[in-house]
């Protein structure tokens, strides 16, 4: 079964509005840290699976990025993707990631930003990054901390009675899966996995690690929302990059 | 300033009594993953880094290990492993493992056990163990779960009235550093470092990462303390086996 909350309209209504307000979380801490872990851009050959609505896609080609093609399950995503972030040089797919089919070996990097979550097969999605990548390139994917993932009760700050955060409710590690999320919507699906299944299924398919990243806001970030202060308390995201070696 | 404590007189005598009980927590999830991961021993030379009493230098030769240097900075566990696991093929070296200069290179297989969170200084110790180890060897640490060594107030299960266990408490991730905790003494001193920190840094001196473990108890532990079963809802370690290429 293939999640596609994005074309849920009343999820997709309220999560445009609040990518629309130009200030949210992932800009301040998720964003920059895959940017930071990018290669030099110039003349690649780049893949974003879960591209959205094409922001990356067209940063790349502002950092000259030979071709960037973008895969997302949502149609409302490649719509708007192809309104606002259209360019010759980027093609756009709306396909789940787990049916996209191309020659293997032909890109020199590859992209997923917070899209692992969401997707059952994790393995299978690993495989099929490690298959479309050349031999040397990099694969950098970014996903929600297992630390954030892994207790199924999913509100994990606990409060004390007057409204403080006392601490961040971490259970259930080891029982990866299914965790259902009131996001905006009811019964929005996120899959938890344990750090050693995030990095040894890269291992498994001939992937090197090379880095890990849990980002913390940056300063702008801070100054405009302070709460983002408690990303230093526990972390929201984890970033891989690995190359394929 | 390297930290001793197992040669505390209350310390040691009451870890002594923990250990000679028979059953410890380690014997049932550190060190069977420990093992698992091990590679083939026949002809290896093992350096132990916080050998303590010498089992694990046994168990090497036992299995067919070449010769074992074990280190620690104990002089207690080092008196003990010489009654206890003396051998003509192993080497004890009561030394902070900090101040172990040997010539480089001269070890296929290094080890530490749950030495690496009472150690100050993680940089220069994965430099040591990485310059000790020859092309293509293998080293394998275990240490504490980042999750377990996050909060600076260290008692981390949550409970009710009732006494049960609601779940963990984890707070100041990004701080690493000092944290102080009672274990049969006041003021023992543990690391905590993130996941990010503990990876880098070996990849940083040329290691490549082979695999993530982060144990779960055998059944045979289960069996004996059932209360193990928590390390389902948060684990207690983790276990990083890399090689030198």
């Amino acid at each position: 079964m293939k999640q596609n909350i994005y074309d849920h309209p009343l999820f997709f209504e309220q999560y445009a509005a609040l990518r629309n307000t130009g200030i949210t979380y992932n800009d301040f801490i998720e964003q920059p840290a895959m940017k930071s872990a990018l290669p030099v851009l110039e003349g690649l050959r780049i893949l974003d699976l879960g591209c959205g609505t094409g922001q990356f896609a067209t940063y790349c080609i502002e950092n000259g990025a030979s071709s960037v093609t973008g895969v997302d399950i949502s149609s409302n995503m490649i719509e708007q993707a192809n309104r606002e972030n259209k360019h010759e040089r980027i093609e756009y797919i709306n396909m789940p990631i787990e049916d996209l089919e191309l020659p293997p070996g032909q890109f020199d990097l590859i992209v997923s930003s917070l899209a692992v979550h969401y997707i059952e097969n994790y393995d299978g999605f690993v495989e099929k990054a490690s298959g479309l990548l050349r031999q040397e390139g990099s694969f950098i994917l970014s996903t929600e901390h297992p630390i954030v993932t892994a207790r199924r009760e999913m509100n994990n700050w606990i409060h004390d009675e007057a409204g403080n955060r006392l601490h961040w409710a971490l259970d259930d590690y080891q029982e990866e899966g299914i965790r259902e999320q009131h996001w905006y919507i009811d019964g929005v699906i996120k899959y938890h996995r344990t750090l050693s299944t995030l990095i040894n299924t890269l291992i498994a398919h001939g992937l090197v690690l090379e880095k890990v990243i849990e980002p913390q806001s940056i300063p702008a970030g801070l100054e405009l929302m302070p709460g983002l202060s408690n990303e230093r308390r526990k972390p929201s995201f984890i970033l891989l990059k690995s190359g394929k070696k």
